[in-house]
């Protein structure tokens, strides 16, 4: 299939968004049963990771942590002032591999997919292809 | 070919365990010489990694400074205790993509796949996927 | 197709390499369309991530913040001294996958694939599988 896409809207500067719904809405509109799905995010201060969204404690706690390791001001030498994000959006990762079997997402019981704003709030695209 | 798995025990609350031998034999199985080799931990707590074998030192290293960086106790929120867990998980990731070529995975001379446990010990699973 | 490499050499310690021109090549000899490419990196204290390229002081910003979280002398146990050139290559990872679309790279605006180098200077081999 060629690559879809779908737009979201952060609204703070640091947000996990949960994107199931939406990969699996492309996944089931491609009528493919079987491969491999690839999500991409086209931006280089936003990442995807997949995690925990039962306990929204969870996603919380990696927002706070992160922003404690990778501090917003640390004397960064990149005017625009978002180098955090840059940093934390290629240790997380600009994409993710999921396998498709019998045209689901083959996740954990404990796993969603997150969309994670680092630069927000602004409107991102993700980008979605399965193989 | 439909994805495959195999189960693993960890027996320490951080613990890297080499799994190429698990996962060549899946790609034997399935009898594919030419594609990628998709490795996918279906857990929150956990991750793969590819890194040096051939000194234990290095996982040892690794587990050790990850431990550091990202504390056990640091007033996260989440109730269960195990943030720092879901924290790793996401920093390391939950897929790796291996190339394969005459029914070999593809991997430098000093590198092997590792499952990482972060919230061990636990019975954990892996799945494994060729196209 | 069957992997293709192609072979780099790093100047300094801790440096990151624009490689979007030899991916792109890779893509064209192949003559594929449309699918994914896999970028690999067949070493356990390098990396590949995508990042901004436009302004240098991005990558700059990323390379000081590793080495400050991730300290090149911190009591680690391996004997060859580049510990943290291994714990960084498993937080940024051996891999990425880029859609491809019209023989073309699927990137965003900012975006850029960067080889990274944690323990140079030194020659280093990427491979690349375009599926």
């Amino acid at each position: 299939m060629t690559k879809k896409e779908f737009t979201i809207r952060s609204t703070s500067p640091t947000q996990f968004i949960n994107i199931d719904r939406q990969v699996q809405q492309i996944l089931n509109e491609s009528g493919i049963s079987d491969g491999i799905c690839v999500v991409f995010v086209p931006h280089t201060t936003a990442a995807v990771t997949i995690n925990e969204n039962a306990d929204p404690d969870v996603t919380h706690d990696i927002i706070d942590e992160l922003n404690k390791v990778i501090p917003w001001a640390d004397n960064y030498a990149h005017r625009e002032g978002n180098s955090a994000a840059h940093i934390k959006a290629s240790l997380v990762g600009a994409s993710e591999v999921i396998l498709v079997e019998n045209g689901r997402l083959v996740l954990g019981t404990w796993q969603s997919i997150f969309f994670c704003e680092f630069d927000g709030p602004r409107t991102r695209h993700v980008y979605v292809k399965v193989q």
